[in-house]
């Protein structure tokens, strides 16, 4: 059983960084303001098997981090902490060990009914390391970010069953056979 | 690489058994006019995590079986034939090794470049099992075939890139992770 610690939206078209919000509303599109809402988007470098901009099922609404991952990204970058805003996350939970390993398949349950889907890791690309050098005013520190995030820089999730999520929720974690 | 032996719709609301068609439109909700189109669909029993007829996202709507498992389900019923209409499937494919056993988030990829994701092994269920005990006219008939077609029944897919799809189809598979 986890928490949710935050929820966070990009609802600034000019960056990914996510900013702290009551609650979040799940459509079967993603949460309605955000950066990544929509039952399609283009295919990018991550979906080879597409020619890029190609309009594909969009299985990456919804990005989570833990609290426990981003403290161990951070002590491997000797920083005081990593934020979730910083990492363009959607939610910050706190007791899901190793939130980012867990399978694809896994669904999220929350009080309301609610219900995500885990679509898997969410491989570290090098805009969070930017942002962390400009905020922790050190040069090349970016250069820190990619390795030191590997397998815990959070996972990206799909929506099964519409609701809301609150500040504050538990997470039911379903691990499908 | 496989080969689409035929595609085939359940466009008869009176049934689930699906017909020949030369091709099926891949739209991201499925097969139009197909009794699995749609994006959302009720959760039933499968998906116990939700209360029956909930509204969640639909990820079961494209079935495919194989030549080759349909004729080892054959073989263990002691029949001459078990034809894809009769199990509802939507593609009969052939050369796709232990296509029943696929990973979920195996991807399809077919010559105008649709492209499915597996969702995973379609449990056997009784209804199939009925059909063909009609068929045959012979008594209890229906009993052998859920153990027949355990890991043989096929496959649940979803709709990634939409396109059409046509008998004749080459299907690239691609593994990933």
């Amino acid at each position: 059983m986890g928490t949710v610690q935050f929820v966070l939206l990009a609802d600034d078209p000019s960056t990914f960084i996510t900013r702290v919000v009551p609650f979040i509303d799940i459509e079967l599109a993603g949460i309605p303001g955000d950066r990544h809402y929509g039952l399609l988007r283009p295919a990018d470098s991550r979906q080879k098997i597409y020619k890029r901009g190609t309009p594909i099922a969009n299985r990456r609404q919804i990005s989570i981090v833990s609290e426990e991952e981003c403290a161990l990204i951070a002590e491997k970058m000797n920083i005081p902490e990593v934020r979730p805003e910083w990492l363009g996350a959607n939610m910050l939970v706190r007791g899901i060990d190793q939130l980012t390993e867990l399978p694809a398949g896994t669904r999220l349950l929350f009080p309301d009914g609610t219900g995500l889907i885990c679509e898997g890791e969410n491989l570290p690309c090098l805009h969070p390391g930017k942002v962390i050098e400009q905020v922790y005013e050190q040069d090349g520190l970016r250069k820190k970010f990619v390795p030191a995030a590997r397998k815990k820089r959070g996972i990206v999730c799909s929506v099964e069953r519409e609701g809301v999520i609150h500040t504050g929720d538990t997470i039911e974690v379903i691990r499908l056979s």
